[in-house]
């Protein structure tokens, strides 16, 4: 029996072949995340991965609409597998809201999901980094989303040199239309072809501009000044005052294809343009009330980083580490009679917070040790006892093949001293 | 906008409200879960939440099949949301049998869904840590499997007070039909009556067994001797030898109601029997080689612990810690011309990994360190200048209300030396 195309499984390192996904990888970055998230006083939460369909359906544009992974349930509900956090997060919000001290800075990890016709290799599903702020308008709020999406991504290794956060402003847009003659009330369909600009290209987007009484030369001379507004000019003044100035630049090409962002919005890359933009958010000041019709107000932003394109460059950069089993100790148990007191040995080093494993059967004395060796254990130990009687531990790290032998008691701290994983 | 029935959001701590589920306490119930498995030596992975239909409808008993969150994708294709993991484990392991050394050792933290008609409280999703052993018949795996489960209702700090693995075999209710006369091809229908032999008593269980031509006097006096199998003692010794003996029991009153068991079965149980199970298990020798259509054949074992009723018991007995922020600190911005430079100052504390917070905005001073006692901060600080004008940072532990003025480069060594959550 197959998976679900476009699903993924996450297997245990080493892989059994390349294309696989891997299990440690995938904590490893969440990990990453939740840790940065912390450090900034971003508290997690989490909601159901399926909603009423509704709730996403109220606030998006046509450009996820067609894509949502809805069914309709056996109690005849409309429903959806969530596309996004954003709209969970605006109704858990608007429900609770009176009870949070303003500014709410929450994360979630959540595994999101969408349903287009299947194209070679485009997966269905994928986990994203979301942090949002709500209840704060100013631009420090911006800012400080903003540094959290750089020392997320820096926490990885990656550098100025990898990627960069374009940052862009619907408010400039606005007034760009508001500046030009054509079509006031397409303004979404305006920031969709924007936010295609890029991918398809002058002989896609110039018709499309045309018939809303724009032109390509305007849009493209407006993209290309590039002149901050006083609030980028702001986010960016405090990025510089936290050293992380290098990372941002304005880009007005930048727009976000949502229908629901307001204000600031930005989208990091990679440097060399190789892969699609790794995180994307902005400010959308409106959502909270939309969903709560119109129960709470409350200003907000926020944005999403997604495993699958961080996963490719941290591939390409070399940024990944290596993963085996993170076991400190494999345990031989050579004599048949010493079986219960290894067992004993192996409970009291795993109660001591370390990794320990060992055959579960009698077996061939190199052939435990070849499965200590193929589990990249940092040590390899074996009960004895010694001339006068009394228990020894004898422990073999196998990486300087040091050899020390020491009380039981002391084996725990023996296994540490010779550099095991776990602290 | 509500959320679904029989679904949940997960709130930060505080709660704002009794009956809501708690974020924090979902995060620490997986960390000990994972690093229990760990020090065991399994190894994560994980599937997709949704599969085809059939993975589910191949293998299970009766009891699954009525409960499924099945429907119809846009693709006609019938798929279900997972309502347990040991399909998804038996194809993934099938597809790549060659490439794991054995035994395979394993776990995951699924989210697992079921659909039944809703009940007042029921839950239609739950979490559920899995861990399962593939590749080994012996009754060693089937030991270290059960201390595994007993190490992590331990590592919650329940003790052999508060839950009990009650133990048992499929193989000796087998050896009690076939020196019973009774229906012998009805063996499914039987070990549902005996699970649910204590939930429905004997009003209704007696003629069920009659009509498989069996009576209760048969069942409780073959439940009563409780004398255990060659394979069950194997097991009690080895738990024994690890000194975790305490913490189980031979009972065949538990049979589990699932198919595809073969031979050792067990439950886990609080002591005061206020709980539903806890965690239930047990060996599947011919699951693999089902859903592999026959291509591999693989002994195998394995429990799930369920997150509801673990954090109804942790809260029941005490267990759960106090969740706040884990803030180290809290920067006071008094003065408006230090916000800049205060800014690096947080960054680089948090770069140093450190969780700090700070008014994103310019606010009172009483208001900013009302929010960092609010938040529960270990430390409050602020930038200062040293009459000299060099730069101080002024830190106050907010538990002990002790100062200390230090240099910017000694101010995350002095938050630790408070007391900070971060180590």
């Amino acid at each position: 029996m197959e998976r679900l195309p476009g699903f993924r499984d996450f297997y245990p390192e080493p892989l059994p072949q390349p294309g696989l996904w891997s299990a440690d990888a995938r904590h490893f970055i969440f990990e990453q995340w939740r840790a940065t998230a912390r450090r900034y006083g971003f508290r997690e939460y989490d909601g159901p991965p399926l909603e009423a369909l509704e709730l996403f359906t109220t606030k998006s544009g046509e450009e996820i609409l067609g894509q949502l992974y809805n069914f309709t349930d056996k109690g005849q509900r409309e429903v959806s597998l969530r596309p996004e956090m954003t709209p969970t997060l605006a109704r858990m919000i608007a429900a609770h809201e009176r009870s949070y001290k303003k500014p709410i800075k929450w994360f979630a990890l959540p595994q999101l999901f969408r349903y287009e016709r299947q194209q070679k290799g485009r997966l269905r599903e994928h986990f994203q980094f979301n942090a949002d702020i709500l209840g704060e308008g100013d631009p420090g709020a911006d800012a400080e989303l903003i540094a959290l999406l750089i020392d997320t991504l820096r926490s990885f290794g990656l550098t100025a040199e990898d990627f960069v956060v374009r940052l862009s402003s619907r408010d400039a847009w606005h007034e760009f239309l508001s500046e030009h003659p054509g079509e006031r009330a397409a303004e979404l369909s305006f920031y969709q072809i924007i936010d295609k600009l890029e991918r398809e290209g002058p002989e896609s987007s110039g018709p499309k501009l045309a018939a809303l009484g724009l032109s390509l030369e305007q849009v493209n001379a407006f993209i290309q000044q590039a002149k901050p507004t006083a609030q980028l000019q702001q986010i960016l003044d405090n990025l510089e005052a936290r050293g992380l100035r290098e990372y941002a630049k304005v880009d007005y090409g930048v727009v976000r294809g949502l229908a629901y962002y307001t204000g600031v919005v930005f989208e990091a890359f990679d440097r060399h343009g190789e892969f699609r933009a790794i995180a994307g958010g902005g400010r959308y000041d409106n959502l909270v009330k939309l969903i709560s019709h119109g129960k709470v107000n409350l200003p907000a932003l926020g944005f999403g980083m997604g495993d699958v394109v961080l996963l490719e460059l941290l591939k390409a950069r070399g940024r990944l580490p290596q993963f085996d089993s993170s076991l400190d100790a494999f345990c031989l148990i050579e004599d048949p009679g010493l079986r219960g007191a290894s067992l004993k040995l192996i409970h009291d080093l795993r109660g001591a917070g370390l990794a320990v494993d060992y055959s579960l059967t009698p077996a061939k004395s190199d052939k435990q040790f070849k499965r200590a060796q193929e589990l990249n254990a940092a040590c390899a130990l074996r009960l004895d006892r010694s001339p006068t009687g009394e228990w020894l531990v004898r422990i073999k790290n196998l990486k300087t093949r040091e050899e020390k032998s020491v009380a039981p008691a002391q084996a725990a701290a023996q296994v540490r001293a010779f550099g095991g994983h776990s602290k």
